[in-house]
């Protein structure tokens, strides 16, 4: 049996259970080597801790034999009925990305009942391992080059859309297989809504610019944000932000070490910040854990009392926004080490004015 | 209160509940028009059929006031709390997209019977207004015109990628926001997998070429198929089957009239193909329904019974697959009209050899 899934089963006894039903594709890419998009079909690696793990897969999925038992079907197959005859009574463990469409049909035949136990996988993910980490350095390799050629691209006139294609080209040139989620480029005001998507508003002069981006290598995400302005802030309290939010970024990064709750890093940045009068500004966790996706299970947030693990990776990015004027986010990955932290990201964190 | 909502209100009440929590973003956008990408995190539209219905919204999402009621919170909030706080016990309606992550915690902290009800929803969606079914002709219009212009462009040498890009770029040009689904542009053998992804295999003289591709019109989705070759097919058995699979289209597309089983216009194409010895081929459903998404509730099967009514929008897309060798699909939007159907794509589908 492979180690990952061996992990898994050991999960899976501490929390009673004998019976998993995994359905994320990321959690199945990583523990049987398989990936499968399955948009709305049913799609789901079901792990026992007899051994006997089965697979579920439509025909239109095109996969080889996987070495697992396997039971194939086809959009006309009574699938919920597949499923059933491969579970036994009682608790059955379920994947928080399991769609009501197939749980609740499966919990009316059945009679299971289902526990939430995506933990047991996801801690696995959660600890990345020798080959996982250094694929994570070389993504984050990746984006330090290519951020840098984006600020040295960047230039008053210049669409946000523009400056995120021409990043999501880089990435590309620079060994990526693309993006790990939708670039952001946003602009004075928009920089002030987290989740702005690149539009024609054009950078300007003195104007704020945030970039945040990341790519995948072999199959594992980098990310990052960095904010910079073309010329002088316009804005009189952008400098002094920027320089807090950064400050609040290397605060939490500098406490990081193994054995301490998550929550408490959150607290180094967002005790500062609050301290300084931006509390209601950072309106979101400081970080998420990341690796096969840009987010995965586990964050860095004030309700997260989890202690670090070395081999953990997770994102830093405090951020304060003001509605209408500007927003700064300042954002590296970390690793958990032996006895601190590694900081993937090596691009100059104070402000640059280009 | 708005026509939709009106729908759905009535469906739920011939199921017998009074509260339905939505979570499909392009359902919460069908019925409010306010849409949002939730990725992982809790977003839901409370419909309730006294008429107090609730958004659920976090505070990232940066939706302006909806008119509804409105729970917002952060990332740090116990949202299971929040949403427990506004159901009543009993039955609650839940929406096929709901996850795990969300419905097994409310069931245990409430007691509720969840009820798979996408259907209250669905069954509107499925009926697409006067407005709706001039966007999706517009949609294919746009369609058409860049297949067109693919055809033109395709030559050997070219790779499933090159062209597959040429295409997601003229949809742009030619006014559309951009692909409802990834392109697929498979060659020779690339074919016989339905669900292919472009790569740098190369157009090559007599080899079948597969373009299914689809774009989005003022949030509406298009979505067709043709299968052409470059010179003379080198596989002496693909003009039969280019030929078979075209009748196939055409004599379901020809049975198409409101009140006959979705199945019956499924067997229209599907015993065609068997009589003549491709059964096992035809490995897929007929067709799905399309509208605010490329999939959306419903399909064309042998197993669905429900009667066609006038304003529903669907794919008809026989296809025959030989593994190794190629495979070949033609795909058209249909929008079932009061005495028949109105075939939205008009593209030669005889074999085209160019």
């Amino acid at each position: 049996m492979n180690h990952r899934i061996a992990c898994v089963i050991k999960n899976m006894e501490s929390m009673g259970l004998t019976q998993l039903l995994v359905s994320d594709p990321m959690s199945i890419r990583y523990l049987t080597g398989v990936y499968v998009e399955p948009f709305e079909r049913l799609y789901a690696f079901l792990i026992r801790t007899d051994g006997e793990h089965t697979f579920f897969l439509n025909h239109l999925f095109s996969v080889a034999e996987t070495g697992y038992n396997e039971v194939r079907f086809s959009d006309m197959d009574d699938q919920i009925a597949l499923l059933a005859a491969h579970i036994q009574k009682g608790k059955l463990g379920i994947d928080k990305t399991f769609t009501a469409r197939f749980l609740i049909p499966l919990m009316e035949r059945t009679g299971i009942t289902p526990i939430l136990a995506s933990q047991a996988v996801d801690d696995c993910r959660a600890i990345k391992d020798d080959e996982e980490q250094e694929l994570m350095r070389e993504a984050s390799r990746i984006n330090d080059r290519v951020i840098t050629q984006a600020f040295n691209a960047a230039k008053a006139g210049m669409t946000e859309k523009e400056l995120a294609d021409f990043i999501d080209k880089t990435f590309l040139a620079e060994g990526a297989s693309g993006p790990s989620f939708p670039t952001i480029v946003s602009v004075g005001a928009n920089a002030a809504d987290p989740h702005h998507e690149p539009d024609d508003t054009t950078i300007k002069d003195g104007e704020c610019v945030l970039i945040d981006m990341g790519c995948v290598y072999k199959g594992y995400c980098s990310d990052m944000t960095r904010t910079f302005v073309i010329g002088q802030p316009a804005d009189p309290e952008f400098t002094k932000v920027h320089d807090l939010v950064r400050q609040a970024n290397e605060k939490a990064e500098a406490i990081i070490r193994p054995g301490i709750p998550l929550s408490t890093i959150d607290a180094a940045a967002r005790d500062f910040l609050a301290e300084n009068g931006y509390e209601k500004e950072f309106n979101h966790r400081l970080g998420h854990f990341i690796g096969q996706t840009d987010h995965e299970q586990g964050d860095v947030s004030a309700t997260n009392e989890n202690l670090t693990v070395p081999g953990m990776v997770f994102s830093i990015e405090p951020g304060v926004y003001l509605p209408g004027r500007f927003g700064v986010r300042i954002e590296d990955l970390v690793i958990v080490t032996e006895d601190g932290c590694e900081i993937l990201n090596h691009v100059e964190k104070k402000l640059q004015t280009i």
